[in-house]
């Protein structure tokens, strides 16, 4: 195919527990579909999470955000483990992921849940409820209770000790995450679900009140409002009901959970996080799975389709991230199924050998 | 049975949407299941949430939290609506409940999720994933964001427009909700799971922290943690796995309902909020349900078993309150079902027959 044409970055952060293994399995998917599409990628490896903690004392290191920004992809695998599960928050594996985040300026994190026909039965729900599930949840991410000020611990005025947080959400961060939600549903079914609480907080009629106005901007797509409580409920009762779905921080951090788990194959989803500029952020939204790690259980899938998201809308390398996706549904056809989507009449396999699968679905493609 | 032994004053608060059709049943089953026990009720009917924005012009008139205050309980229908739904937050329905919880001081709200034999069908989770979910929700319901100050609209540094709430907690309420659950667990099958974001949240270390303080007060009850996406996603691939939960007002709010809905018979869901003293709050899980208000298709049956719970934990007339938990679980033998658990093979009614039905079955009680 001649000397590559393109060549990019890209930052590597394995992290804890599983991480390591999935981004390994990664790596090399990422890798070949690149260069049989004329793309080099080079790969800076730094540390975050636990283990920078237990390297560098603390959970992200000034170099390894430096060189994030400086590359034009960051992939990383998972943090946190037991181990570092009572450190105060300055030093939590979760402090380095969200200063991470926050570093990286990437503010919007989009979250597909879907039910690949291959998999509808890993699902808890009925087959007719799961089938043809398709949900992008697109979450505010730097912003929100996760970030507010003030925060903290102190007294009140018995002298009783508190904690406290504050949810604060600006008219532009709003703004901002709704171009994007309406950009990604206008994409998609045209469809855009707008989740907050405006019956009881002030964060949240703002946030209707802007994502109302931005709208106008939009006749294409079809906006509604649920309530949080409301979309927890709607989820579970029909998930097919919902396109894109935009929230805020935490509502998102909880709804996108529940829609992966919709899907019944969290091991399969990956997610981008995506900044105004600079490079993005890619991550399967499942955690470190300490009990398994260093097993070779772990499924890779979540991670090498956030390699392909990474090419995609960290790279714009459509074709090469289309080769993962195909070689991922391609190996899912041929029957090879990790232990946390296995079922009778399939082919148990271990992270590794998922990995050479996939590798051999991406080669084999035209 | 000679003269009534026991006399009680109840105030109903009918409210929006179902609420007065469902309140209306509860009465008549109410009053026949504690004539049958000695007891007699006495009801005073005030206004609430939106009726009482359009009568007196306040979602919570001052009469209203004065009789609910002197009675020895009180029972809600349902409030809000469609009409209300773009007022200012004063004059909003949802914002009168806050001010009757808060009014009553009723910081502990049970939120009972049970999947009945007899309905186990109507969960959208397969047979064998609902079968024998029996979840007791313990919600913080005075304190956190829903409350905490300082709240409101402003501008930021850039001059931005901001919307903003605090999530806060003081060791007190903590510990408070903390013994209900683990009284409330020590009752059932022994174990509490507490659910926090202490990987993000000050407020929620504080949480952990005191919830694992009670904790030495009851030695025969197993804590466990988890966060609440965790919680979110656990709720729905493995909902047995839970006996108590125990969490904050908003946290609360979400699981509750998901916990609800993967029962698949949300119609048929009471709750009890209750304080140090003072009368208690029961009230359905459900909403107003505006589309079908007034059509004699509303589910009775979760205003009824509220009613249940105001005998138990409002009044501690236990053999009253299972007269009624008896009658509805025969009238569910008998085939009768309104529209929202209906399938095949069984008998469609509307709201006021399903009462009859349960007055029928409360009345040939021994
Ligand atoms: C690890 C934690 C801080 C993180 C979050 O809450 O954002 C995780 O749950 C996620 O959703 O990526
Ligand atoms: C109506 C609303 C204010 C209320 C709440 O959020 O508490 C409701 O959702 C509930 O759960 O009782």
């Amino acid at each position: 195919a001649g000397p590559p044409k393109k060549r990019y970055s890209v930052t590597l952060l394995p992290g804890d527990g599983i991480g390591p293994e999935v981004i390994s399995v990664a790596k090399d998917v990422l890798s070949l579909a690149a260069s049989l599409e004329g793309i080099a990628l080079q790969f800076e490896e730094m540390r975050v999470g636990g283990a920078a903690i237990d390297a560098d004392g603390v959970p992200l290191p000034e170099e390894t955000l430096s060189v994030a920004r400086q590359s034009d992809a960051v992939l990383l695998g998972a943090i946190g483990g037991y181990k570092w599960d009572s450190n105060v928050r300055e030093l939590k594996p979760e402090t380095g992921l969200l200063k991470l985040r926050a570093g990286l300026g990437v503010f919007a994190n989009l979250r597909p849940a879907t039910v690949l026909p291959q998999l509808v039965d890993s699902s808890t729900l009925k087959r007719e409820v799961a089938e043809g599930v398709d949900i992008m949840v697109v979450r505010e991410l730097t912003g929100g209770i996760y970030f507010g000020n003030p925060r903290g611990f102190g007294k009140n005025d018995n002298g009783e000790d508190i904690g406290f947080n504050t949810e604060v959400y600006a008219a532009s961060e709003i703004d901002r995450i709704a171009h994007i939600a309406f950009e990604t549903a206008r994409k998609r079914r045209g469809r855009l679900c707008s989740v907050d609480k405006a019956n009881v907080l002030e964060a949240s009629v703002l946030w209707r009140k802007r994502v109302t106005n931005v709208a106008s901007e939009y006749p294409d797509v079809q906006l509604s409002h649920m309530y949080i409580d409301n979309a927890a409920m709607q989820l579970v009762r029909d998930p097919k009901q919902f396109d894109t779905i935009v929230t805020n921080n935490i509502f998102g951090d909880i709804l996108s959970d529940e829609a992966s788990m919709i899907t019944g194959s969290i091991g399969m989803l990956p997610s981008a996080s995506l900044g105004e500029s600079g490079p993005g952020l890619f991550e399967p939204i499942h955690g470190s799975a300490p009990d398994i790690a260093g097993q070779d259980k772990a499924n890779p899938l979540a991670t090498v389709l956030s390699a392909a998201m990474l090419l995609r809308y960290g790279l714009g390398e459509e074709n090469a991230a289309k080769r993962i996706e195909n070689a991922v549904l391609e190996t899912l056809d041929k029957g090879f199924r990790t232990g946390d989507i296995f079922s009778t009449g399939k082919v148990l396999v271990g992270c590794r050998r998922m990995g050479e699968e996939v590798l051999k679905s991406v080669d084999s493609q035209i």
